[in-house]
């Protein structure tokens, strides 16, 4: 433990993750975004206002060359440490969309920890040369130490935004997810008083344990998770859920069995890539948790089927046609909601909403 | 075989190419640019003038701020499956001349093909960010799959251009080819009734396949294959040129025998990267078929010598120097042909020919 | 040796760098910038003048936008077959200060060298797209040999950067150092008269050498060569002092004997990359070389630390906090004084100047 992780230890130990939200949200707006609880609602909409503007700006030459030139003076940097091709374009086509110039590092066997350098000079290196970086690690609270580190020891105000850490948080994930609820319920009342079905890995997508939590700022929200006991969601979250009054149910023999309650259902693949040498994940049969083209019969008519994808066969490719089918508007919703968060990031988000209403 | 992959058979395998390439084209323009045989002689001259006119205004600074603007609204995509710099790099320079921002695949291991996606998962999620994909991929009729799959099954029309798919097709490099031949051939009386020259191993390179086929919208074209009989010309491409009437004669000796009889000489490396393990290719002796700095004499004083690249030692460097070597400027006419085609498929040619003629 | 090897070979060998620095110089102005040979005190002196428009514009969204319109009609390529992240991302982000697009080679796995191109072929082909070319390579001379190939034989002019070649030059690098050393002095007298101490690995430390070479370029300077004997200065650089009567002092005991005299400290860390199998350099005590907190009582009160980064435990993390550490900002400059030699190279620079006087 070197001085910096003393001190490190120090904040995330010390403080609960309210007081630490509240650092990161710097005068109740978000400015690093680490983690889902930095969300309440009134941020929530404002950025599925944001984000519904962006859309619609985006729709003409003219609107889409305003965009750029919003954040035209800015830089970011994308530091993907893990493998990922979706979260890593859907944030550099957000940055493109505000104007900003990018910068990456997607392979970390490029880069100078080949020569022994530590995580922290690593990210004051690339705060040296960005105003905004983006971020992905393999190591939990990676993202928020990068905030931390920034915080306290550089002087430029160079904000973080977590696109993935560790398997624990997921924001901008989450935030997509919940845009796409909303959009998805627009016309029926909106998200509060909605049962959300989770199915596939529980146990181990940092997207389902994301979203959960953010649904903490919506009212009358009934869940049920649906996987195998292996991969049924971990204590951690349900006693969260129990904490806020939020009433969940199990069911581990089949999706089947609870689909037709649902007004959003929302599958996850298997994330093998957690196993264990014994691969584990392997012995449990999951045949009763996919969605097949004629599982469709028992879904309610208005329900959204949503995934984070990667999928493999837990959704019937046949029912991409399916006017429920809402994954493939949910991945482009994933570039919108990022540009609307980097935009009220940088505050300009009042120059996007005005020029609406012209 | 899963649903898509049941559709897209029927697709390819009832339909003629020329069918095909007619859905590609959308009302007789190039939509989709997936093979050779989309191209036909009044849309290779509107691309010659759109790629002239490119070159002319690139000259100035407030030319090259202009074409920045023609397509400042659209983002591309270069998915790149297979290792390629020379056509990655002048397809990425082309989308910056118009503007363009450009994300990219290189390495597929970064990717979420490693978490199992499908092939037709990873396209539709690029084609939720960008507005324009631009591929390499090493499976025959990939870029074929991915065009009929965007237009099956989404809503926004978003262009796929084949930079290389297989070993069968590799169009815009046939076109920047056929672009380089006009250019020599401006003051002499332009393509029709030269003579071309294929030297080195025509047997796999798609190049020389592509530029064939390209080769049928001229008239009185001769050709000449000059390769050993292992690397000769395949049997379905003789085929073609005697349905179309199109003369060509065969030479097995030696590259002298025929190189004073050529309008254009277009030379390929070796494509040992397609041998089996047994490295079939190292047995047959090339060297009468190398271009050597003492056979230029025997040259004609207005040939054009062409290479698509990488070369190895089938051209002495020192012929660089001769007049008569197109091949650096062939390259270069890459990015611009390239620039002419990315406009045209976004119909913003008119901008471009009307710019120069003030 | 093919053509080009003997051409080149005659050219490095039989002119003295002074000839060579003429030629890539053109009319005394830096084109090319391969060696730190080709720096003088007036361009240096302009160098700084420009970074410091630069940093003063930049303040200002309307600042930025200024700077991008500079040279939004060039693209840059950056070349870097070595790993690299610092340089690359500084060099980056200097070309999108400026407005330039730019494209990358990072890794040669996914290049045409795979399928047997030459590096001479390689550079071309970068040439036909690019208007600059930013260079790493592992072979000394490579950017020297890419300079010499262009200007002979490419009819577009296209400068080369040398982003650090072998383990010889690395003259950006020595630009950004000065500057800091300018920058630090700023207030107490100039660079000239100072005592610069020099620590770590100053065999093998291309930076350490390239900044010795330039400070010739100053008055009165004197140097301390801080390290085991190991890790000594090499011979040719202290006959270089020597012949320019640059005075000079070694220390192969401990860092703490000479701290106090100096103005500026310079550590470096052991570059174990360039070990033989034996890994020779594990077996030297390098612990009366490393700077810690406490040693900084020793440290005079204005005394600048420098590092070129990436460090290792040669430099206390603590230290961080202390005013004299000037290494997070030195690697800041890198990205200014890289911007500023860009738009010197393109000629661009009273644009830069006269704007701050308005």
């Amino acid at each position: 433990m070197n001085f910096l992780d003393r001190e490190f230890f120090n904040f995330h130990s010390n403080k609960s993750i309210e007081e630490r939200a509240a650092i990161f949200n710097r005068h109740g707006r978000i400015f690093d975004m680490i983690f889902s609880q930095q969300f309440n609602r009134p941020t929530l909409e404002r950025l599925f206002e944001i984000t519904n503007a962006l859309r619609h700006i985006s729709k003409s030459k003219e609107g889409c060359d305003f965009l750029k030139g919003l954040l035209s003076h800015k830089k970011a940097m994308l530091y993907f440490a893990q493998p990922s091709s979706r979260t890593f374009l859907s944030f550099q086509n957000a940055c493109h969309i505000l104007g900003m110039a990018t910068s990456e590092i997607r392979d970390t066997s490029v880069s100078s920890e080949v020569k022994g350098e530590s995580f922290d000079d690593g990210l004051r290196t690339f705060s040296s040369y960005a105003d905004l970086i983006i971020m992905r690690h393999k190591q939990a609270n990676s993202a928020e130490r990068a905030a931390w580190l920034l915080n306290s020891y550089s002087k430029r105000p160079v904000p973080i935004l977590n696109g993935g850490a560790g398997s624990d948080q997921h924001p901008t994930q989450a935030l997509l997810d919940i845009y796409t609820l909303h959009k998805s319920f627009e016309k029926s009342g909106g998200i509060d008083g909605k049962t959300v079905l989770f199915c596939g890995d529980l146990k181990r997508g940092r997207t389902v344990r994301s979203l959960a939590y953010l649904l903490k700022n919506f009212e009358n929200i009934k869940m049920i998770f649906a996987a195998p006991k292996f991969f049924q969601m971990n204590e951690d979250v349900l006693q969260f859920l129990e904490n806020h009054n939020m009433p969940y149910t199990i069911e581990t023999e089949s999706l089947k069995n609870v689909l037709g309650q649902a007004d959003a259902i929302y599958m996850t693949r298997i994330q093998d890539e957690h196993d264990t040498a014994t691969g584990e994940s392997a012995c449990v049969d999951i045949e009763q948790f996919k969605l097949k083209i004629a599982d469709m019969n028992f879904v309610k008519p208005n329900a959204a089927i949503m995934h984070p994808f990667p999928r493999r066969d837990e959704i019937d490719v046949e029912i991409d046609s399916d006017p429920r089918a809402k994954y493939w508007r949910q991945e482009r919703n994933g570039m919108w909601t990022r540009a609307a968060l980097i935009a009220y990031v940088f505050e300009v988000e009042n120059k996007i909403l005005n020029h609406t209403t012209t």
